[in-house]
């Protein structure tokens, strides 16, 4: 590949170098026709913007860090689809990073994220993660988004659900139908929206005058084994539940797994509830009632408020929760005998 | 933040700043007890190694690019997922960007990410891209890996699955269990995978001695949507299959959806294949039988072709087909009654 400069494009094309350069980042300010002739030249050319030289220029990378906990979970992998749809539109580039539940590597990993200085940087923490975990990103003035699970006392721009109100949708509609015995299945005190959900689960029975039976909570990481083994413990129970909230769809597909295996199914003899509405939930046999948590409004709605952070750092920090929606479809039916809770 | 540098490290610690330095970069030269005490200063100090500024100095910059056409689709969520492991695990970031099957967001997307310098790429490239379409990347030089998906004429480390044997041994199932009218859900001839599963498709039903009906293909791109489009038609035919192989998982969700719409039910009235036994695929009901396509060990080999390749550029290239696997599971059966095929 020959070296070229912009002086070269600049010359052949009779522009300005600063014209060329615009043209190169698609700057909006630069004709549609003019933005064409460079950029065609230049691939001709072999020319590749250098952005490591550009950012030391203008302090700027173009690139959002995105630390997820997981994105082998489909809501994760749906969330960072809209983020990287919303980021690549705004001109920046994805540079990912996960660490499962390990805050030893959450650690390494935020550090190594920083090193490659992005504009800033969305983040799933790790369960247990602690304000002081996150102290050195917060020195670092780095702007960032916490997305879906938030630490607290940390004065961070935030995007969830409201995943306590999310739950209290699906404990009225179940009760609605009929149950009294109703289990939360997975959901873990060690991140926020295992807390948030729990309490919405409790809030919920509280608001029918149901009281809360310990024996009745299974927490867990919301995962398709924990939700089997849950609804398995669940029915070996003396007075077993006659209906379940799920922590997340995937808990909630293993628990229906975990009644097939004991020949029962979910919407016939059991009812089952799950939480996000991934694109298997509609899916299942029987389809999943379940809250949907707009992952693509989550993904789009991180992005952008991150860009305006990163445009105006002095912005007051905003709290945004969406509201779900409870899809109600085939997991979930009318108690069919009523049994007397042992309560 | 303080300004720190180097210096202040080093004369606080009393060693060198190439000490400093290499123990910034974790490497396995300094002792652990040297390395512990400059990380932790340099937390403390909230200082952040600048990677913009190194990779000038050193022309690397620890990025792997990631070019994948979806992430929303399981399988290539836990091939990404992998990926990111082994690169984590070899010291480099993912810089991920995402075009769908469209080839002009896939010429922009692979623009941009050279334009941060990786390392090297590693591309899934979209349905209908030509040699010509890779031409900048192949001129630029950078080292890349192409996974699941293969450029025709291309010269390029490849990684991916041996696609057509795969669907040869859901064939040879079939067969065995008595079809001989069988239908190919899904797959375009757009893409490696598609085209190699079709060859598949139709080398197994000759190594049978079954004529090839066109009638039973239905090509379109892998979704659970097409997948449910697909079964319906064919069970619309004056002589319908008996069973089905699929493109992909997505496809066979989808078909086994619409046979339940008709009131058929996979495994009981009908047999259905998948390809690529995402973590989703076992646990559907009936579960899933389908070819495994291996995406740990293809995401992680993937990685570890192109860091072999960024260290020793001049290695001839490599082809690595892995050997699929039929997980036999509950979504085939016994043809019950033998039709006469119209063939």
């Amino acid at each position: 590949m020959t070296r070229v400069t912009l002086q070269v494009i600049a010359e052949t094309l009779a522009v300005s170098t600063a014209t060329v350069s615009l043209a190169l980042r698609d700057s909006p300010v630069v004709a549609a026709e003019t933005k064409e002739r460079v950029q065609r030249l230049a691939a001709e050319l072999g020319y590749v913007y250098n952005r490591s030289a550009a950012s030391l220029r203008t302090a700027r990378t173009n690139m959002v860090a995105v630390g997820f906990h997981d994105i082998t979970n489909p809501y994760f992998a749906e969330v960072l689809a809209a983020v990287e749809d919303a980021a690549m539109a705004a001109g920046r580039t994805i540079l990912l990073a996960t660490y499962g539940e390990s805050l030893e590597r959450q650690a390494r990993v935020l550090r190594t994220l920083r090193e490659y200085r992005p504009d800033g940087m969305i983040l799933c923490v790790a369960a247990g993660t602690q304000k002081e975990d996150l102290a050195p990103l917060l020195a670092s003035g780095i702007p960032l988004t916490q997305l879906s699970r938030e630490t607290a006392g940390v004065d961070l721009d935030f995007v969830g659900s409201d995943d306590a109100a999310g739950v209290g949708l699906a404990i009225d509609h179940l009760v609605g139908l009929g149950h009294r015995r109703i289990a939360m299945i997975c959901g873990m005190d060690s991140y926020s929206t295992g807390r948030a959900r729990r309490r919405g689960y409790c809030e919920g029975l509280a608001a029918h005058g149901i009281p809360l039976d310990p024996a009745l909570m299974f927490p867990a990481y919301g995962t398709r084994e924990n939700g089997l083994a849950a609804i398995q413990a669940a029915l070996a129970l003396p007075d077993p539940p006659t209906a379940a909230v799920c922590f997340n769809d995937l808990a909630a597909f293993g628990a229906m797994n975990g009644l097939r295996h004991l020949g029962r199914e979910a919407g016939r003899d059991f009812s089952i509830v799950g939480c996000d509405d991934v694109a298997e939930a509609a899916q299942w046999f029987p389809a999943l009632t379940t809250v949907r948590n707009r992952q693509d409004e989550m993904g789009r709605l991180a992005a952008q408020m991150l860009a305006a952070r990163i445009r105006e750092p002095g912005l007051p920090t905003r709290r945004v929760l969406l509201e779900p929606l409870l899809m109600v479809r085939a997991s979930t039916a009318p108690l069919r005998e009523r049994r007397v809770a042992t309560a």
